[in-house]
């Protein structure tokens, strides 16, 4: 079976300029079939401010109204995926930038409206992903750069959670290919001390996860991430990693990030 | 030889949600192996004015420095690729939509500083369209839609003339197709005067052209428009027409637009 790297770059590394062409480097110089989902960053929030937008969050998670809807697509699928795109090419790795609706690679259902409408948020289904269509740009040695914009052919683009399609993804392609599943981001992994990058955490099972989620030692944004890396793992994902942005091409070594055990 | 049919989408078409959606929904019924080429109305200027960039015209050009750049690749890229893939997807038209840097498909040149700097402008030059990649994607049935956002592997996205793109790849791809290129926009073709849509010209030389230009009867935007297309006709493009948005199922129609000979 042949083995594919699903790399997920996120946080505030998208924000860097730096950061994130040293990661582009990297995963440019990564040996076989790749795909690189990407998230926001803080710059979707940033052009909906200045574009006098206002921003609805309930219970912590934000609302995709239709305004809302059309900024992400701008920053996620233009500005941010266009630009890492462009990038690869610039360092040789033959890159291909897609949204959801692009030969209908991620389809989504609209979020049901319970008791709240978080709006124009797309939630995966089983069916989600067109493998064929993916594994047919994959064997044509092209690099796929996914952004978190979703498709319903009823509904139109949709915003969905950049870490829950990688898991996902992860997911429906191994039963195509041996799955090297990397989480990259600006801390060194998972750490017991959120404030010290020296309290990394080498290898975690899903006991000793809930036991730290239950001591508020991970919180917050952790664990939502974590939540999808423990999904995919308990569907038969062997090997994932979580680890820093600078640390993608040393992920074989035991002492870099977090393993999933 | 197939056939392909090329389509540019421009002018004000694409800022009217309503004529917009009705020319999509005929480009979806287009029989046979096609290629959209979109252009990016008037929705990068007004973002550009709302986020208080300022434009800067020099002979009646647009200058692109970088911040303008970055506004048309979420513009073009972004809302307006996106939304018309998603868009067609819902009429059952799979569509993949790219910018020049995807798959390296539209590689450019930045244009050379002379007597003005447009900035980040790109020019065509001989290869600079991934053929081979082109032709993998549309053997797959799979209808492309492109933006007019260029790339170069030493400068990065670039902004490059819709009308240009078009008249180019049609040149480029007739060496592998029988060509029916068609520029769609909110006229009904050639007009002897701009503002009458019954003076509609139906057929017109380079000849006849260049004597209407010289009256003034065809000017400003018009002209790169009909340059472009005369630049493919000479290069060998046989089926050329210049029509209302409204009127794509209708070309083989004699009375219908400005056929070129």
């Amino acid at each position: 079976m042949k083995t594919i790297t699903i790399v997920k770059i996120g946080g505030n590394v998208i924000d860097d300029e730096e950061k994130l062409t040293k990661f582009l480097r990297d995963f440019a110089l990564l040996i076989g079939t790749k795909i690189l989902i990407h998230g926001g960053g803080k710059y979707a929030t940033k052009l909906s401010q200045k574009l006098n937008i206002p921003q609805q969050i309930i219970d912590g998670r934000r609302v995709t109204n239709k305004e809302t809807l059309l900024v992400t697509v701008m920053a996620y699928a233009g500005l941010i995926n266009k630009q890492i795109v462009s990038t690869l090419q610039s360092f040789q790795c033959n890159a291909l930038g897609l949204c959801g609706a692009d030969g209908n690679i991620i389809s989504a259902t609209k979020r049901i409206v319970d008791k709240v409408d978080y709006g124009f948020v797309g939630d995966l289904h089983k069916d989600s992903f067109n493998i064929d269509f993916i594994n047919r740009l994959l064997a044509m040695d092209i690099s796929l750069v996914l952004c978190p914009i979703t498709n319903s052919k009823e509904h139109g683009l949709l915003n969905t959670n950049a870490d829950t399609i990688t898991a996902q993804l992860a997911i429906a392609l191994q039963k195509h290919y041996n799955v090297q599943l990397v989480y990259c981001f600006e801390k060194a992994g998972v750490l017991m001390d959120a404030d010290k990058e020296n309290t990394l955490i080498n290898t975690l099972t899903e006991q000793e996860y809930k036991a730290l989620k239950n001591t508020n030692a991970i919180h917050s944004g952790m664990i939502p991430k974590l939540d999808n890396i423990f999904t995919a793992l308990n569907s038969g994902v062997s090997s994932i990693k979580l680890c820093s942005y600078s640390d993608l091409l040393n992920t074989e070594d035991t002492h870099v990030g977090t393993k999933f055990i």
